[in-house]
């Protein structure tokens, strides 16, 4: 079928031709002799009229019966109209339905969990559309930019048998006659794969069950995972921030129009790639809060609310380093003074961790010393631990979460409605 | 830290001068007085050599303990060296090592059962590594292809409640106090992000239990789809042709190296870019089958048998159009004589089907009516049919699978080694 998008004909060239666009009714005024559709697309919105006058019989039944988000193709001729929302009208001559439509249930206004059962009609709405390209325009830019920078795209498996002890925050399911679980992270595979391919990276779902209900948390979310060899802990920090800085790039060169309708300013992004990010370490982290009149103390962990109040002291990004060793990862390399070679990446104005990254520790003996004293049973690690036994590299690794990113950039509420179907409890599974 | 890629240093322009890179062992030779070390990385292999009387007894010893797969940097005087696997050579000065090795457990002749429990470092074979590369290159091409198009990258939900009635070829998880699913198609998602976005993909792992154990099967594998509207059947194939070719052109013009390290030889996949794909109706496909002396008749499905004789028949993918109605799924658009507006890609060389698609229905009461037909319970799928309520348009939407895609161009024969951790029965999730 032919499609002539709406955006294609806003243009000076066609003023006074006949041309033929198809989509869906957007809004809709009628009176005595004339009816406005607005009709929508994919690429932008478009006013048509109809004249009583001017039409068949049939063609004014149609304009007539037509609901909000009934689909047709119009032709009609071009004019410019400084009233319409476009610029532009086109004075309808034919229309030809594809179908009338029910009236449509949602207005516009509703409460989220009022339309958890309308969500597969609620994702037409305009800011929805808005944060999804914004999403695809990210997305794209951070492989981009991978790509380009010579790392692999790699495709690690979701389903996994359980490496750690503690499965309460994993998904299970039933896999044949054994128990397996959701993957929360592909970083074990990817560093199996460094060893041939040097630097991966993957984009996956990563699944958490854990309880916690706030903005920020989904239990199902799309995972930016990278691992490479030869790379420090600052080497790593230096790629990821190009990678954002890339992907922010792309946003504001594809959806500058897009950011501005969803209320993002463009300009406040060109800031961000412009200015180097912030680089703390935890222990200033934890001084600057106290300052502030925070209650936290040298080895707690950073919660959502001492996120916030760091990134509200910056205007740019935070890479927080050098956590205690106490309070991350197994994995991670420590440096001597009792923190690791890590890395939080948190977004300004409140967000908080986009990125959670580290240099990974690459001695067996002192990968199984760690494993002990944090409870781990080595022996369930058997082979990640043999990447340690047989050429070992020194390597560095990251994982960036995408709804948390697209929440940041696009200014979204809760990282929910960077999604369309996302996946919480309490009825969010209803489609 | 600083790396150097082999790749890099083979270079007519070093030779004589003092070159630095890091790798693995990949061979090691040893006499009584030199020790050949041909080193590894992701771009290539450069052999190195160590002489008695030219080092210090410390880098001596260095390289005697090196074993295979053990880690290092070597610096020295690069030569050209005709007898060399990739013709030069490099006069070692000095070694530094990241690691020893323990004795490398797999030599590279065992059979696939065999190194299950070895998968994490069987992945590093040079076989595997160019499928990896080349999987890479046709993903991000097809990926390509998509954004040029003007199609949206959106990422529907892998957990999903069931819609349909028969669960026995889905796994099911615990999903806190529900039970829930892993998703085997995208599709009826993505039929709910077009009325917005219009043309729309996405790459996820989908999930199969089914029992079937061939060599096309996976439980995990990875699905790139789309859908779009105001597109017909015919519409989708022509775009799905491109599609492919555009993948196949990204590895023939990337990967044409690699391409022949495994063995297939580039000129084919040249050919069947430069060649219109064949289209014929399953009704033809019957009669050419039963003119082969196959055993089957109009109505029954194609298996993986009777798809690799009419490959054979063929020197390129076939479309195979117009299923009869029964045999397919029941949102496929009926065209009137008993058949639906459908195709199946097949690859040729006996590989199969890669992709599958269809125009989808667009009418509520023929939807319902269908369902009705197949036993499935409309009430199960209220918010799939209320997308035929509000402004339903024609459109169609296929499922492409990666691993079969890159299968077929890398010529593996199991396609589980399309994949570093594929998930099989009998033993494939022990990593």
């Amino acid at each position: 079928m032919e499609k002539t998008y709406v955006d294609e004909i806003l243009d000076e060239k066609f003023v006074g031709s006949s041309v033929s666009v198809s989509g869906w009714v957007y809004r809709k005024r009628e009176m005595k002799d004339k009816i406005f559709l607005v009709l929508r697309d994919s690429t932008n919105i478009v006013q048509c009229i109809v004249r009583k006058d001017k039409v068949t019989e049939k063609t004014w039944e149609k304009a007539h019966k037509l609901q909000i988000e009934g689909s047709l193709k119009v032709t009609g001729k071009l004019k410019k109209d400084e009233r319409a929302p476009t610029g532009y009208e086109i004075e309808v001559e034919e229309i030809e339905v594809f179908d009338f439509g029910d009236i449509f249930p949602l207005k516009g206004d509703e409460k989220p969990d009022a339309i958890l059962s309308w969500r597969h009609l609620w994702i037409r709405n305009r800011k929805f559309t808005e944060i999804t390209k914004i999403r695809h325009s990210l997305t794209l830019g951070m492989i981009d930019y991978f790509v380009k920078s010579g790392w692999y795209y790699v495709f690690p498996p979701v389903i996994t048998p359980t490496a750690g002890e503690d499965t309460t925050e994993l998904f299970e399911i039933k896999y044949f006659n054994e128990k397996a679980y959701l993957s929360q992270t592909a970083q074990l595979y990817l560093e199996a794969m460094i060893f041939s391919l040097e630097k991966v990276f993957s984009l996956t779902p990563s699944f958490r069950a854990e309880m916690s209900r706030t903005k920020r948390h989904l239990h199902e979310y799309w995972h930016l995972e990278g691992e490479a060899a030869w790379m420090k802990n600052e080497d790593m920090m230096d790629f990821v921030e190009a990678l954002v800085k890339a992907g922010l790039k792309k946003v504001v060169d594809e959806r500058f129009e897009e950011l501005k309708l969803i209320g993002r300013d463009p300009e406040q992004i060109k800031e961000w790639i412009k200015k180097p990010f912030k680089r703390i370490k935890y222990s200033k982290a934890i001084e600057l809060l106290k300052e502030k009149g925070i209650k936290i103390e040298y080895g707690e962990d950073l919660g959502a609310d001492e996120e916030r109040e760091l990134t509200l002291m910056f205007d740019v990004p935070i890479f927080v380093t050098n956590y205690p060793r106490e309070i991350k990862a197994f994995y991670m390399k420590e440096v001597g003074d009792g923190t690791v070679a890590n890395f939080d990446l948190l977004a300004p104005e409140g967000y908080g961790e986009i990125v959670g990254g580290s240099e990974r520790e690459t001695n067996y003996e002192l990968l199984i010393k760690k494993m002990k004293e944090f409870k781990l049973k080595p022996e369930r690690y058997k082979w990640y631990l043999d990447l340690r036994k047989y050429g070992s590299v020194p390597h560095s690794g990251f994982g960036l979460g995408i709804d948390r990113t697209v929440r940041w950039i696009a200014k979204v509420d809760h990282v929910r409605d960077t999604l369309p179907f996302p996946r919480l409890r309490g009825g969010w599974l209803e489609i």
